[in-house]
C-alpha cells in the first residue's frame, strides 16, 4: 500500500479498561479517504507501575478521591505515556524527530454515556480519560492530539465507540461484509455491509470481553494472575449450566444497540456477585472461570444473533485484542458464528496494536481539520473533529 | 488603536478561585508583537447558580470526592461555560459566527505549582482546570483554545502566573517602569520595567487578595453577603493590632519570588484560623475584617517594599480585579506605597473584565502558534505555546 503522497509517522497510545499498561502503535499515514493508506510499523506494551494501576483501578472503581489525587495522577499518568512514547521509539530505532504526530487516548477513569440528573441538570452525561497530554507533547516534542471522546458527547453521543470509524476506514470492501470484533476489557463490534457509506456502519459494546474473566482469575490466583494465560484455568474446568444461565439474563444483552459498556457494568461489582455465587454453591474455581469464559463467548454470539444477522450477512469476522490470545473463547465463537474468523494480524494488524494504532488514525484526520466520529455508532447528532491538539516543544 | 490589518474578535473566559461566577471578555485583537492592538469591546459576568458553586469550592477546598462527580462537574462547567459566552454575545448584540476563537482558562480545582513526592515519582506538580473545552466548542460553533497551564508546568514552570505575560504585550512602555496589580481572589503583580524585554519583566502572587476578607463577611453574615460592599463593614470597625502582627508574620510573605499561592494558603483553612482568634479574644466582626482589609494591603504593600523596590523604580501601578471596589484596601495601600495608582479601567480595560481579556489574548498567541507563557514569572524552563485547541462545530 505505498502512495507517492508525502506521508506521515503518527503515534497511537491506548490505555484500556483493564488498565495494565499503555500500548504504543507507530502507523505511517499518508492520503485521505477514499485513498488513505494506513501500515503499522512498530508495536510496544509499557506497563505500568504495580501502585499506579492501582491507583487508576481504586478511582475507575468508584473509589474515594480528592481533586488533588486526580490532578497529580493525571500528570503522572501523562509522563507514563511520554515514557512509553520514547521507549517504544528507541526499541524500534526511530527517532523523535521523525514522529509529526501523536494521538493518546488516554485512561479512562469515568464513563458515562447515558444522561442523568447533576446538580439540577436534567440530562448530563461525561467522560473523564486522565493522562495530561501537555506533558507528552513537552517530552517528546511532538504535536499531541487527545481527549476525544468529549466531543462526541458534547455533539449528542456516547462518546463511545471511537475505533468503529477507523474500522470503517481500514476494512470496508466493495463486495464482503464485514465485522470487526475487539475484545479488550469489554468487547466490541463494527459491523461494515459490503460497499457501506458511513450511516451504514453500525457499532456497539457487545458486553464483556476480558474483564470478568481476568477479574476471576485475579481473585482466585490472589493476584497471581491477572488473565488466565492460554485459557489454562478454564481448560481445566467444566461447565457450570446455572451459572451460565443466571449471567445470560443479564439485561445488557437485551438491550437494543447502540449500546455502551464499562467497568460500571462488568467491573468489581459484577466479578463480587459471581465470586459470591461460587462460594454459595461450592463451586470450583476452575469450573467459574470455564463458564466466564464460554459466558463472554456466548454474550458476543447472541449481539451477532439477535442485532446483526437479522440486518445483514456476514462474510468475515476480523478479531483483535487480547482476546485472541484466549483460545477458548475464540474455539467457542468460531463455533457459534459458523463464519471465517480473521485475526487482524493476517491482515497487517497486530491484533494487541490495534486500538492504539486507531487513535493514530483518529488524531490524524483531526490533525486534518477532518470530521473522525461515525455518528451511526456513538450516536451524535453530527459528525465532529474529536481531540485537543496541544503543540509540541519547538525543536 | 485601530489598525488595517484584518482583526480577530475572540471571548475569553474566567472564573476565579473565588468560584462566583464567569467573567467574558470581547476583545478585538490584531497585528502581532510589537504592532499587537488590543480593544475590550465588552464585558459580561454570569454568576454560577448556587449548588454548582458550593460543589466547586466544596472540591477546591479538599474534599472528599470520586472521579464520576469531577467528570460530571467538568461538563457541567463546560455548560456553564458555553451558556456564558452565548448571553454575553446577545447582551452585546454580537452574533457568535463574527466570532473567531474563544479562550478559556477553566475553573480551577487544583494547583500544586512545587513539586511533591506522589505514588513513587519524587518531583510530581500539577494544577486542574475544568470547564469541558469541546462543550464550549460545541454549544458556540467557535474554535476553542483552554487549559492553559499545565503545558507551563511541564516546562518546568509552576503553571502560574499567566497574565503577566499579556500585562506585557499590554502595558510594557519605552521610559515608564510600570506594576499592574490584579486583586481577584489572590493578589499577584507583574513587575514591567520601562522598555523592558520579556526577560526583565517578574511577578509573582503577593498573597491573599479578596479571598480571606470576603471569606469572614460570609462566615460573619451566615452567608447572605459574599464580599464586603464598598469595605461597608471594614469602616465600622477598629484595627487589632495583635491579629495584625500574627498575620503578618505568615512564612508565604517572607518567601522569595517567584510564588503562587491559591485556596491551600489562603483558603477555608486560613479563614477558620482567624475565626477562632476572633472567637478567643471575643473580637468583634467588624474589627476582624477592617484587620484583615489592612493585612491584604499590607502584605501587597510589603511586597513591594521587599521584592520590587530593590530591584526597580516604579513609576505607575495599575490596578485591577474586583479589590478595586474596595475602597479601603485601595486607600491603604496608595497612602503606604506613594506612587500613582491607576484603575486598568483608565487605561481601556475594566478592571473585572482584566483577567478574562488575558485568556483572549493568549488564545490569541495559541491560535497563531506563538508562545505565550513568560518563563521569568512561572519559572519555566523555556516559552512554550500554552493551551489546547478544540474545534468548534462548523457552520
Amino acid at each position: 500500500m505505498t502512495t507517492r503522497k508525502k506521508s506521515m509517522l503518527v503515534l497511537g497510545m491506548m490505555s484500556g479498561t483493564s488498565a495494565d499498561g499503555i500500548d504504543v502503535a507507530l502507523a505511517r499515514i499518508s492520503g485521505r479517504v477514499p485513498k488513505l493508506s494506513v501500515t503499522l510499523e512498530g508495536h510496544h506494551h509499557a506497563a505500568f507501575p504495580v501502585p499506579v494501576r492501582e491507583a487508576i483501578l481504586r478511582l475507575a472503581n468508584g473509589g474515594s478521591t480528592t481533586a488533588a489525587e486526580i490532578s497529580q495522577l493525571n500528570v503522572l499518568l501523562g509522563e507514563e505515556f511520554a515514557r512509553a512514547a520514547i521507549s517504544a521509539c528507541r526499541s524500534w530505532r526511530v527517532p523523535l524527530r521523525r514522529v509529526s504526530l501523536i494521538g493518546s487516548h488516554g485512561q479512562t477513569i469515568y464513563h458515562q454515556g447515558t444522561p442523568s440528573n447533576f446538580l439540577g441538570h436534567p440530562r448530563l452525561s461525561s467522560t473523564l480519560q486522565i493522562g495530561e497530554p501537555s506533558v507528552i507533547a513537552e517530552r517528546t516534542g511532538v504535536n499531541t492530539i487527545a481527549d476525544f471522546r468529549p466531543a462526541d458527547m458534547a455533539a449528542g453521543g456516547q462518546g463511545a465507540p471511537l475505533v468503529p470509524f477507523v474500522d470503517y476506514l481500514l476494512y470496508r470492501h466493495p463486495t464482503r461484509s464485514r465485522a470487526a470484533l475487539n475484545i479488550g476489557g469489554i468487547a466490541n463490534v463494527t459491523v461494515i455491509p459490503a460497499h457501506a457509506k458511513p450511516k451504514d456502519v453500525f457499532a456497539f459494546d457487545t458486553g464483556p470481553g476480558n474483564m470478568i474473566v481476568d477479574a476471576l482469575v485475579e481473585a482466585f490466583t490472589r493476584g497471581r494472575s491477572h488473565y488466565d494465560k492460554e485459557s489454562g484455568m478454564a481448560m481445566r474446568g467444566r461447565l457450570l449450566p446455572n451459572l451460565l444461565n443466571e449471567l445470560m439474563e443479564d439485561p445488557y444483552l437485551q438491550k437494543q444497540p447502540p449500546k455502551t459498556a464499562g467497568r460500571e457494568q462488568f467491573g468489581r461489582a459484577y466479578a463480587l456477585k459471581i465470586l459470591t455465587w461460587a462460594k454459595k454453591h461450592r463451586a470450583k474455581p476452575e469450573d467459574v472461570v470455564r463458564t466466564a469464559t464460554i459466558f463472554t463467548s456466548l454474550s458476543i454470539a447472541n449481539a451477532f444473533q439477535r442485532f446483526i444477522l437479522p440486518r445483514t450477512k456476514i462474510d468475515e469476522l476480523i478479531v483483535s485484542g487480547g482476546g485472541v490470545r484466549n483460545p477458548l473463547m475464540m474455539v467457542y465463537l468460531a463455533a457459534i458464528l459458523g463464519f471465517p474468523v480473521i485475526f487482524s494480524g493476517e491482515l497487517g494488524i497486530k491484533p494487541e496494536a490495534k486500538e492504539a494504532l486507531a487513535f493514530a488514525v483518529l488524531a490524524y484526520e483531526s490533525y486534518h481539520g477532518r470530521t473522525n466520529n461515525l455518528p451511526s455508532a456513538t450516536g451524535a447528532k453530527h459528525s465532529a473533529i474529536l481531540g485537543k491538539l496541544v503543540h509540541g516543544r519547538e525543536r
